[in-house]
């Protein structure tokens, strides 16, 4: 089989492609490892930024998000006991985000992609690129018992952090940029409405907690914890004692999560990782298979989404009008991007976060840098543009 | 002998606060270990803020700082080969600061207070603060070959981090909080012309460095080192050839200082540190008494300057109507300012400095922050005002 963009991986960054492709007459096939139910119910991101947001309704993706997502205004910060609202609209000239699962994304894509798309198979294991250097790149993979070979102009991986895509490319052609952090998160999902209107990030002495939603009957909800804990460890009741103690202000001394059944129950590393460049030839990695944020910032979807708007753009212009201007580009200008959501994810983890050797020095210029955001119009205003993300004509904005 | 207000040390904050208090009609001593000579000539700071400057005039010390200060209406940053300036004026609605030496500014006020204002003694030598916790607190030191004590009503320690005051505040009734740094600055004076207009401010893989004025005949340069530096390592051609490699850009790649005999040399700790409470019952701190910041924000000086301020303000209030409110409210009021500069001050030192330890990932983050204060004016907003710092009735702007 041959095609002209072959993508790895059916997560939100293959899916959005293969759907820009197709609006733009241009053929391709996604390959996915896993089946379609476990990559339609694996939990992950919740928050979509406008440029997001537009490009799902420009490709038909819009229906059902218009009706069941949420859009957030604003987010509250809990320190010291007390509570700041951040106001995105206030502080950036009318931007907002919107709240809908990366699950319900991946769903909505899947099925577009079935009903009116180019070939979409699961549990089709790809085992190698070859020919990355050549005309020809080629993708090995293993679908329905039988060995696969899939030739492409070019090969896009949106195969993830541990996806084959990425060793196609030379050691000594790339360079990996990493950071660990001393903590993870437990995350749970639960059948309970969320008492609150917008997510919640909270520094306390205890640790981090978020409380999030999925929607106004699912709350999601994070607790920072050492890394290598055991979900075992975690009861219910500890779960939600912890969170309720660390959410806790001076201004409202009764408030207390709703609780109900805990759906899911699963703890999620913090990583950062960059891979440059971003491309190799005739082979493109976009999202988590180029950069790993840690989920502070809520990037991770919303930087998989602009890397393939780029590329669509990109491939857009090669083959209507012959030119690989944007395509030679394609990595600068995701690259700058990146390191401003690796940035922001790092200060957003690193602000909030009791990591377990800081000094009370360091925990008060987090107190200091938190009270800094409340304080002053400036210092909030740089969150919130930060937060709802720059359209992709002003990364600088 | 009994005085109002007992002041320890003669750097800026003892001698700006005894001058204050002369203005509002309250008698102080000013007690100083070392000889005028060393005092005028010890080399510190060069930035006063607006509220400083404006202090300084109010109080009669204006006129020398107004003829041969230098207003400076921005900072240049260097980074990845390339230089940004920040428009302080343009970002912060018209605040600047003025480049008048530390030395110079102590000259002033020493010659103003033995003209027209209470007892300064220099070489002065306080050994102890007693009775902190009574109505009468007493300082007990050695002048001119002779034990003496003053008894005053209040005594404020102006004398520095080492500074014997601070010993009188019982270990249980304050806490520390420091924090040290894997660098140093090595500085320099020379009688060399800058070649550039305002404070250049660079990021290098070298390490930082900051180019700075004394006045338009005399360079202040400093270059990271590594602790424990011996300056005897560092000939005066060494230290010309690495400011000029830090400094260089890639839009001017003939850029060069010009050299000049270099006529001080000398290597400065990194530190910060915060003692909190800033008072203990009649005992009060000010300045680097109650905290250090490393010098890359500009703020020790500044800090000083609004401590003694606040300080002045209040025992103004108290004598004249006999209220201890602004009193005891100085030190949660100073802390706020101070943390806020605390968290400055590390945010310049840890963006700009190149850490032994860093990962290239934490070079990147360093880039990425820097390219956002160059693309961002919201980013760029907020380090502005940080760094022309606020009014003090205003610490939030």
């Amino acid at each position: 089989m041959h095609t002209t963009v072959g993508i790895i991986g059916a997560g939100p960054s293959g899916l959005l492609l293969a759907r820009l492709l197709h609006r733009a007459g241009i053929d391709s096939v996604v390959l996915e490892a896993k089946d379609r139910s476990y990559v339609e119910q694996r939990q992950r991101a919740g928050i979509l930024e406008q440029t997001t947001v537009d490009t799902l309704r420009a490709v038909g993706a819009g229906e059902r998000m218009d009706r069941e997502g949420l859009i957030h205004d604003g987010i509250e910060l809990r320190f010291d006991g007390r509570a700041h609202r951040i106001d995105f609209p206030e502080l950036t000239g009318g931007r907002s985000v919107m709240v809908y699962a990366q699950t319900e994304v991946v769903k909505d894509l899947i099925a577009l992609q079935l009903a009116e798309g180019g070939p979409l198979f699961f549990e089709a294991q790809v085992h190698s690129v070859e020919q990355a250097n050549g005309d020809r790149p080629t993708v090995r993979y293993t679908h329905e018992g039988r060995e696969q070979t899939l030739t492409c102009d070019y090969v896009v991986g949106c195969d993830g952090f541990h996806g084959v895509t990425g060793s196609a490319i030379p050691a000594a052609a790339r360079r990996t940029y990493e950071r660990t952090y001393p903590y993870s998160w437990l995350g749970i999902l639960a059948e309970a409405p969320p008492v609150y209107d917008e997510l919640i990030y909270a520094h306390s002495e205890r640790g981090f907690a978020l409380a999030s939603m999925r929607s106004p009957s699912v709350s999601r909800l994070y607790l920072q914890v050492p890394n290598g804990t055991d979900v075992a460890d975690w009861s219910d009741e500890r779960i939600w004692d912890e969170l309720d103690a660390r959410l806790a202000t001076r201004q409202e001394p009764g408030w207390k999560l709703a609780r109900g059944p805990i759906t899911a129950k699963s703890v999620l590393p913090m990583r950062s990782h960059v891979t440059e460049p971003m491309r190799h030839k005739r082979v493109f990695l976009a999202g988590d298979a180029a950069h790993i944020v840690p989920p502070t910032g809520a990037k991770g979807l919303n930087l998989a989404a602009t890397d393939v708007i780029v590329l669509a753009e990109a491939f857009t212009e090669l083959y209507k009008n012959g030119s690989t201007a944007l395509l030679d580009a394609y990595s600068e200008t995701c690259l700058e991007r990146v390191w401003r959501a690796e940035h922001f994810s790092y200060f957003m983890t690193t602000t909030l976060h009791a990591d377990p050797e800081q000094s009370a020095f360091d925990t008060r210029l987090q107190l200091s840098q938190l009270a800094r955001i409340a304080a002053s119009p400036h210092a909030a205003t740089e969150l919130a543009h930060n937060y709802v993300g720059a359209p992709i004509s002003q990364d600088a904005a």
